[in-house]
């Protein structure tokens, strides 16, 4: 909590769990780039499972590199959300007014190999958070949802009342959709809650400083960061997964968004919280609207980069679809919200971020 | 552990998790009296939640009167399955070799009013236990899941191959089949895992002696209890929740199965694991595969009790269904195992138990 200079305690406080990671870096910035309210204070807690922090210092890279370029402070907290009393002294430390939800483990293959691991941090770990909310009486919400809950689309674009939960082949993806069914039913339970769930498609792309982006631990296992570390020299060869899709070429598409772009959804949707009579659970699609495939996306790194990525096709990968694009008609509607960042803004902060940190966060 | 007279050590021990509850008290009343193996340690861990403990005594009720008709010692902890401390300790003091696992809170309308209660107790609590269980090696378990998962029946009667999760209207429901997936997931990560999921339809009757039976806190959420309820004068009339559905008497039909045949499928799950080559998950319905209404029960119990049940038709209740019965042909193949108890068996001795015990397990 802040006491003002003249006395007045200042309670708007935004708690953004995973706030060290890929997609909640952004958004912190995003949040202190945007916002205009001088008050605004952003605590962090992420457990740097996913994150990188050097040795003796006390915070992790992303956070200290938007410190310096907002010239604000953050608060952050190594802690995992599972660990309530840790929790409870950060509510009671912070008057917090809302939460971001993104702290979870997120690659989809690994969680088919470590289920339990994936529904202890997700899911527990979530209703843990959940719960010292309520304790504190905050029940306003913003949570890190996914395209996957949609499973196989069953007509495209998919809006959001297309069903959730059918045919989920990965417990990550399970994971994100029982969190939304229990978010659901904590809002029908009662009516004090207010929850955004944005179901991202596939985010992508760097602030445009080039100073954070995306830094995967091992082999990436999204497309971008595959590309730009073959673009980078790290890794020899772009796979693709399969070129006998029903599609343009073949090859897989999918709704890439910007990550500024995302974050900046994020923004919008806490400013949802202080309309009169907002409440209930909300579920929306954060994408372009617009599909390309793997090839699209190599050739479109190729220009921006001008770096030539080799690339072999080999089998589909077990579990992937055809194509997937976001009806983005209710986030619009809803969050005032419209991406605005290229594909060519993609490639190009992916590049700049990869070029100037070829090792991610990493400093040797 | 224990050690025998000839100085070996038996290993032998089941976990029963939840097992002061009703549908564990019975199965672990039935381990007792149908294994013929003497060296079979029983390990019961319960919180008390949902079962009577005298003041002063240091076991429940159910368990000590188990413990008299069987003349053996059960093992009894008063540990949450949440505490994953607790449960190691567990662990370590005995040489668990398989867990079956009924701890959970059940009942389908408060659930809807405590969301995040029954999410973290039926799932964290049991994502808590698989870990404690892969800690230990104890990858053999048998789960207590309901015919709830199956959602408004497509088709009767309802094989194991009819859809899960969809349409699950209360968080009891989904959390049943969330362990479900969770589970599967297990399965499909590490062979080692061998998952039986009992999918129970609607257990009803007692023990043969009348001295165990079921003994819900407040207003009972089940028609059985509540018939037996208003039969000693424990509550004046019983509700009838709608008379307009397409089925006989206009009344709800469900296939109502004996807690004692119920608990003898468990004894035949646990004798699976000892097959070569099991493995994997796999969900088995446990019921009559013969549906009666709620007229029809009614009449049943007062034949067997000779007392009039008065009742009240009032509306239909949000989220029930109008008809579901099992088809039981799986549990016959893979179990070997049959309900034998007939309708009148049901009613007769959940009167004698309900005549004997009209407060319960209270002894005041």
């Amino acid at each position: 909590m802040k006491t003002l200079s003249n006395g007045s305690v200042m309670s708007r406080a935004i708690l953004v769990t995973g706030g060290a990671g890929y997609v909640g870096s952004h958004t912190v910035a995003a949040l202190l780039e945007r916002d205009n309210e001088q008050d605004l204070e952003i605590v962090v807690v992420d457990n740097l499972i996913n994150a990188h922090k050097e040795n003796g210092q006390k915070k992790p890279e992303a956070i200290k590199i938007i410190e310096e370029m907002t010239n604000q402070t953050i608060q952050f907290y190594d802690v995992d959300i599972r660990d309530a009393d840790a929790l409870s002294k950060i509510f009671e430390t912070h008057s917090i007014d809302c939460v971001i939800h993104f702290a979870a483990l997120k690659a989809v293959g690994e969680s088919v190999q470590k289920p339990l691991e994936y529904y202890q941090a997700n899911i527990a770990g979530t209703c843990t958070l959940f719960e010292v909310m309520r304790k504190y009486s905050v029940y306003k919400l913003v949570y890190s949802s996914s395209c996957t809950v949609y499973g196989e689309p069953e007509r495209l674009p998919i809006n959001e009342t297309h069903p959730t939960g059918r045919g989920l082949t990965s417990p990550y993806g399970k994971s994100k959709y029982f969190c939304e069914e229990i978010m659901k039913d904590l809002c029908t339970s009662d009516s004090k809650w207010m929850v955004i769930s944005l179901r991202y498609f596939n985010p992508v792309g760097a602030h445009i400083s080039g100073r954070i982006g995306e830094d995967p631990a091992g082999i990436p296992n999204n497309l971008m960061p595959y590309i730009s570390q073959v673009a980078v020299g790290r890794l020899k060869e772009l796979l693709v997964f399969g070129n006998d899709y029903p599609t343009v070429d073949g090859t897989g598409v999918r709704d890439y968004i910007h990550v500024s772009d995302l974050a900046d959804g994020h923004v919008k949707a806490v400013k949802l919280f202080s309309q009169i009579g907002f409440s209930g659970f909300h579920a929306v699609n954060l994408g372009t609207g617009a599909g390309y495939s793997v090839l699209q996306m190599v050739s479109a790194f190729e220009a921006a980069s001008g770096c030539k990525i080799p690339y072999r096709i080999v089998g589909r990968r077990a579990g992937d679809i055809a194509a997937n694009y976001a009806d983005v008609s209710l986030s619009h509607k809803l969050l005032g919200w419209r991406a605005t960042r290229t594909l060519h803004d993609m490639c190009n902060d992916t590049w700049r971020w990869q070029r100037n940190n070829p090792n991610g966060f990493k400093k040797s």
